[in-house]
């Protein structure tokens, strides 16, 4: 069996975890040959390979980004691209395709996998956790323990200055960034996508939190948006990810915050450091495990699946429920962190 | 309502972020008070208490060890325990009482609970990630985290000096660190107490990875043990902690892989260093959600109950099934591992 | 004796080590009497005191921040200020005061020493590194590991998407940060404030890099300017600490390399990560000896001087020396870096 | 020209940076070619090369270890050795070489620079920082800063049990890791092979810690030896590179402290952990900065030299000077750091 595999979308720690166990495990237990596709969908799109042996994986673990490369090409928005993709596949002689990526990616590989007859095994992917049908993806766990240390960091600056430091984070949709690195790193503030939130009603938890002489940390996710306020973010400020741009509603946010109670307030956007480097334990744990089950799907001819995280097991679901819709964060669960608000 | 809080066993990251919420929900939302017990099971047995308010808990967050202390003090094997036990809560008004521990903690919690009518909840709480009933215990992730990093620096020394490095973590009756931290750190071999080892096997492995001019690193749990052979751990090397001595398995497994090998080998053992000190992110989450929902049991007056986690959810699990039985390594899972051993 | 201790200026990691420091050796070996002084020169000021004694100074270490809190009030600038500073001595009892702060806190106390008579011992302290007369200051240490963790991080995400990243860190004056984060970081080009860039070199060797298919990291200190360019950072951007506020050179600069080369540019803006939360090993090593010299300067009455470092010594110095000019980059060690760029 | 380049001695983060400056500089800005050798003077002796060129340096700087090897092989104690050694050099047609080591790789460089006219530029390469002629090797400030998180962990697990940790870290000969990790740790007792010990004083120090309810952390460099003892450590115990085996002084000193005390007392050796894996931002710097000046050295065929550190300067330095006394921890340095015992 010849068995291709790719990683679009943004960045995330991991992808090399899950290309380094696909191939060990596909080499060594199945005897499976591997292609290396360049930059996601762009390369079965124009044929453009490396090679993946267990050479090519040798001391990959621990690394950040992808051996593979990455890009957002989708090969349904490109003329002919049905075509070309299986052109590839036939000219590579490959059997079956790993898609390791995020909504977009897997949203390509559900529709190959269910309209075109091209056997897909999917691996979910997302720094920002809101891919449904899993527990946790990898990456995550990096972003919120990166996160976590600069709102540690942060909390000394505050208190020694008396002053607001607003932290924004990752998550356009889904605020679980901004909520895990908000509680782990007690943040006085956590605002999220998922709500809108009342600009006066900061401004009274930041005053309180003045009186008892403490500092607040604000930490806001980069796509939430203030109530009744017109969209902040402007669709020009995204790049070719779909990342925001710098200048977003953490700067917007600690001029208002100035504004209005007259305490001094600064802005700490992360970016891309959150998406980048070494993973954690955690998430090299997860996409080891990913990387074992996914290629145990293909051995077992799987198709149009995804491996996903449920409690501490590994299962598959249809590759279309993890797309489906995104996931959220459970207002409940949300609720329960204001105890710590103010 | 009063209500008391201890911590006992051995040290844990992210026992002060149970306390911390633990405290900031009770007063903030039920408006409860807090007597602190010191040292465990001892506090009680004492009536040595601290004071636990919110301002007791501030900036406890991030910090490892617990204010409370902690012991191995048991009242059930004291000389008139149970009745010195109910004396201090009554002396102490205290009408519920919240035992954050690991299995023999709990398991008192679970007996005064159960027959003699004191009102308990139980946080699960264990380095070893052992406890069944929950997914997960915090301090777990930490511990993996620090075991990883150090792997992660082994590594370079192996491959420097073509030397097999032997990393002794902690585990004396379940391998979840040695497994979860040798996939993490890429390790050419792990040992769990679940299974007995082979050594020859195990120099078999050493030996093809030196073939291919790679150094092996071999992670072992404490409580591993070979095949066949007699205990290598006397009983007199465990503390009053049940932490096993430094001069353990994995000392004499590199003498016994450099005897039959003739290569060089070294250990390390990463002792206490993984149970101290400032949390994961994952672990200050956990622990603060353990804390949120056991003051909610309080509250719901649930008594006899621990809060476990459940995929990504907190639930309620009865006391006595926490601590029914040990939860080890699943067969399954440990074989999933081992296509990346030799 | 009893002596006074502040710290003025910017946040930065090491200051409590050095406040500690002090007082330990103050009271255990000198018998001295210690009075903490609240933000910087506001305290005298305003005679805004705080208790400092060894409980005081327990456990803060390892901390971030300053326990006495900072700001940039100047006495000098203060109607009356310094008849108000030298009463709050005289009401306090004080015989000595300990300045710990930059160029702004230390030129204050080199006027009060040597016009006004008041008995002061100077300790150095800027992130920045760029105060002469020491070879090094505590903070510093932190800051460009903080950078270069960063950094390390980048590199996977530029590598990923083939996209050029420009990362802002600290120097307003002086590329100290810029110049050894960068080179601990493998930066592909450095930019200082010591020397204009030239926008055309710079995407030169953004695509020579891109050519051998790597991606490149831009490392620009916040005060690093264009060639005859006018002043990129307007001056109302900056903040009352004298902090630049986010949309500065890097910003810019990703904006230019965007239009000129094609390529896909982000920026990074470190910002307050760098100044907060625990000391590096080396800072807290260095801050500590500068708290050791600093009361031993005063018991030897040896006051209008600065703790300094000299290789591994640490020395006195003329405060005056320290606050006559800006310690900066000297050229020949930044074109020794070069050899990296492109 | 032609340059050889060697690693020796011990594993040290560091190693990959020097190699990398010097054939970036090296090609770049000379147009020199590099033979690797391999695992330090074995490689000359054996004839044993690998390629070393851009292409071979790219991506090492953050990576632990030596991508040429180790070894502890002394050409000056081989059969034939020294003709050996020069008719590789010959065949090699190199003309100068670089060799990157601690006192017996240099002490190689030194005599065969010195009395066999082979042409050599010495980096000074030592964890334990223990080479005169430097202000500091790099890999130091890394097993510091390893050395101080494992102290800053350890704190916690030392108050919450109210137990006594005696952590062992590197020095065989020299105190340096010992002294600076214990002062940025806050350690209670720190121990050095400078002087020894008296085991009554330090069981003081540990009782008068208790006294005030908190738990004394004792750090002992691994040649530190007590008062009129006889050698603790065997000489069987170091293994081929000189390291000291697991069960040494720490574990001695823990059971001496229990017996005298009756206080619970654990021991952690940090070992191996402290000398691989990435640099920390210093190391990196004084690494590079190493690689630059030693290939301006053969440049200038300034043979018979070492680089070395000088407050912030590279100065050259006859190699001969290098090995010739161990810099120990000045008795006034140590002085200093008693304030901070008990």
């Amino acid at each position: 069996m010849r068995v291709g595999v790719l990683t679009g979308g943004g960045d995330c720690p991991g992808l090399n975890a899950v290309i380094r166990a696909v191939v060990r495990k596909g080499v060594q237990e199945y005897g499976y040959d591997f292609v290396g596709f360049r930059d996601g969908w762009r390369g079965p799109l124009e044929n453009d390979t490396i090679p993946l042996d267990i050479r090519a994986v040798r001391g990959i673990l621990p690394r950040g980004g992808t051996i593979l490369g990455s890009s957002r090409t989708n090969p349904l928005k490109s003329e002919d691209g049905i075509r070309r993709v299986k052109d590839t596949l036939a000219k590579q002689e490959i059997e079956a395709l790993i898609a390791i990526g995020g909504e977009d990616t897997l949203g390509v590989a559900a529709r190959l996998s269910g309209e075109y007859g091209i056997r897909c095994v999917g691996v979910p992917k997302t720094i920002d956790n809101d891919l449904s049908a899993t527990d946790y993806t990898f990456g995550f766990d990096t972003a919120v323990n990166i996160a976590t240390e600069a709102i540690d960091r942060l909390h000394t600056t505050a208190e020694s200055h008396m002053r607001v430091l607003v932290v924004e984070v990752m998550g356009r949709h889904a605020g679980w960034i901004a909520l895990h690195s908000g509680l782990a790193g007690g943040a006085n503030v956590i605002l999220i996508p998922e709500q809108r939130f009342d600009v006066d009603q900061i401004c009274a938890w930041v005053e309180s939190r003045f009186k008892i002489r403490y500092a607040p940390i604000v930490v806001v996710a980069e796509g939430a948006m203030p109530k009744g306020g017109d969209a902040v973010l402007k669709d020009d400020s995204l790049d070719s990810f779909g990342h925001v741009r710098l200048s977003g509603i953490g700067e917007w946010l600690a001029k208002e915050i100035e504004r209005r109670t007259g305490k001094d307030a600064r802005t700490t956007v992360l970016g891309h450091v959150q998406r980048g480097g070494t993973p954690s334990a955690f998430d090299r744990w997860l996409a080891t495990r990913f990387g074992l089950h996914a290629i145990d799907a293909v051995r077992d001819q799987h198709f149009g699946t995804m491996v996903a995280l449920r409690g501490t097991n590994i299962v598959r679901v249809p590759l279309a429920d993890a797309t489906a819709r995104l996931k959220t964060v459970d207002p409940s669960e949300y609720e329960e962190a204001k105890v710590f608000f103010g």
